[in-house]
């Protein structure tokens, strides 16, 4: 079933220990959009400047996302620039130059309205709650968000949360957004604000999925380098929104357990190497053969007797 | 098969942000005998003050523990003071009193030193090499170590890992340790040193198991309160090797696995009260419901046919 994502498309600059680049493809859409491409149809609302080079156009085409909702407006693309240390964990905002994205509001082409998986960027929450005016009978409504709306939007947002079935959230903005410090008591605290599910992304340490019955540990992937956390968390949402929407219409805790192990797998490979460059070369087989890999990862087996 | 276990006995002087206790049961010897104990046979070498009350004693042999090798010197335990905020990841330590463990060396019983599984608690790595020119034959000799002895006793500290088999540390540890900031390099830093077989230990993120071949990741059991960390290192030792030690003689994946999530079973009840109160009162099945919980916490399906 065919799965939409409405967000920003952005020219990144990045700094990292291990090098730097200019204007590179980024964006929460288009890491969200190219990771879900993997397992379904996607469809793209956002916006871009008349910079924005046709060879990223023809990048996103070439991966079948359906570009019917994405305009070009006067003026400069989304620009950002970070810069990691070596914990790559967080990035230090080095600068942001909204343009384009500054007067962006989501207008949905009417072949999207009737769109079952809808997955909600990092945006301002007014227009996050515009895009849910305009989808018919979604089947599941999720959701980023970030600091910056949290402190600055919270009741927009709490409006939005409750229109919203799943939300993804860093452990930093979880404990911000519930005042909570632990973090099973920020996750119930975020579940009695709307969401039935919310996931809660720790970095290198991997992500927990909570609904009110049910908690699902999930790692990251042990990688001996990292070279770019970028887009990692939109990669994580995309490749579970992917796995929802290609299940058959089932969202159950197998299927969303799956999707939380494939938001890990493909956000395993994104931060191999900068900005997309690791999901323009990566394919089916070694999506599948990591997957495995996190079941040898994680696999223990029933306790059984013991001695004494 | 009987495990030994050399390390601290300490009166440990709590803070937490839910309350403060004074001179309450601690020391790494204490947390991981008394949590070894519910697996089978556990071996002690320490030692205690003129001060230490009877009734701690009592309780350490109510729990089975064999006290051949725990001597009481003249003057004071070791005593340790430390302070937690609200993170409740890392004490800050307040006060240290050596007192009778300054001039501690260990000597084993004789019925110790054909102990198969033996644990080297954190102690100067010069003490842990003498435990092992005593110990005859050992199947497995784990060990534990420090900030404070990485930095000041390195050489030393790097001749005992050579003897040793399974290194448990710290993921600051064992940045420390090997100069490795990403923890998969340190890993694999720490296996050339000596041990075939190494646990980084990440608090409420849980841990990792490496060794030349494979890696395991098991989470820490997500808590909603979580009163006093002190001693869920030792307490995780205690119940990874008591698992191992009562496995039938077999250190394998399958099993070293099982050790892995019985450690993080074992930790979680040591932290949900202060000192060792948790572990004094529960009980054998609530110990398997914990560990069937991890499996539930864990458990995720084959992959499958995905959609498109």
């Amino acid at each position: 079933m065919s799965l939409l994502v409405v967000g920003s498309i952005a020219l990144d600059s990045l700094e990292t220990p291990f090098g730097k680049k200019e204007d590179v493809l980024g964006g929460s859409a288009t890491y969200f959009s190219t990771t879900a491409s993997f397992f379904g149809p996607v469809q793209l609302v956002a916006v871009i400047g008349e910079d924005f080079p046709e060879s990223h156009l023809q990048f996103l085409r070439g991966r079948g996302i359906d570009l019917e909702g994405l305009t070009r407006e006067a003026g400069r693309t989304f620009r950002w620039k970070g810069k990691y240390g070596w914990e790559l964990n967080e990035a230090q905002t080095l600068d942001t130059q909204l343009n384009v994205f500054e007067s962006f509001s989501p207008n949905l082409p009417a072949a999207y309205r009737e769109t079952p998986y809808v997955f909600l960027g990092n945006i301002h929450p007014e227009l996050q709650s515009r895009v849910l005016d305009q989808v018919k009978a979604p089947k599941l409504v999720a959701a980023d968000t970030m600091n910056f709306w949290i402190q600055g939007s919270r009741p927009a947002l709490l409006k939005t949360l409750q229109r919203v079935n799943l939300l993804f959230i860093n452990d930093a903005e979880a404990r911000q957004l519930s005042g909570e410090h632990n973090v099973v008591k920020a996750a119930r605290a975020i579940l009695a604000m709307g969401p039935s599910r919310v996931v809660i992304k720790r970095g290198e340490h991997g992500a927990l999925l909570f609904d009110h019955d049910h908690i699902f540990a999930c790692p990251a992937f042990p990688l001996s380098e990292v070279f770019d956390p970028t887009g990692a968390g939109d990669t994580f949402a995309g490749g579970f929104m992917g796995t929802l929407a290609s299940s058959g219409g089932k969202v159950d805790q197998q299927v969303l357990r799956k999707a939380m192990v494939m938001g890990s797998v493909m956000a395993s490979f994104t931060v191999e190497k900068f900005s997309l460059e690791r999901l323009r070369e990566v394919q089916r087989p070694e999506i599948h053969a990591r997957f495995a890999e996190f079941k040898k990862l994680t696999h223990f087996d029933d306790l059984g007797p013991l001695g004494g």
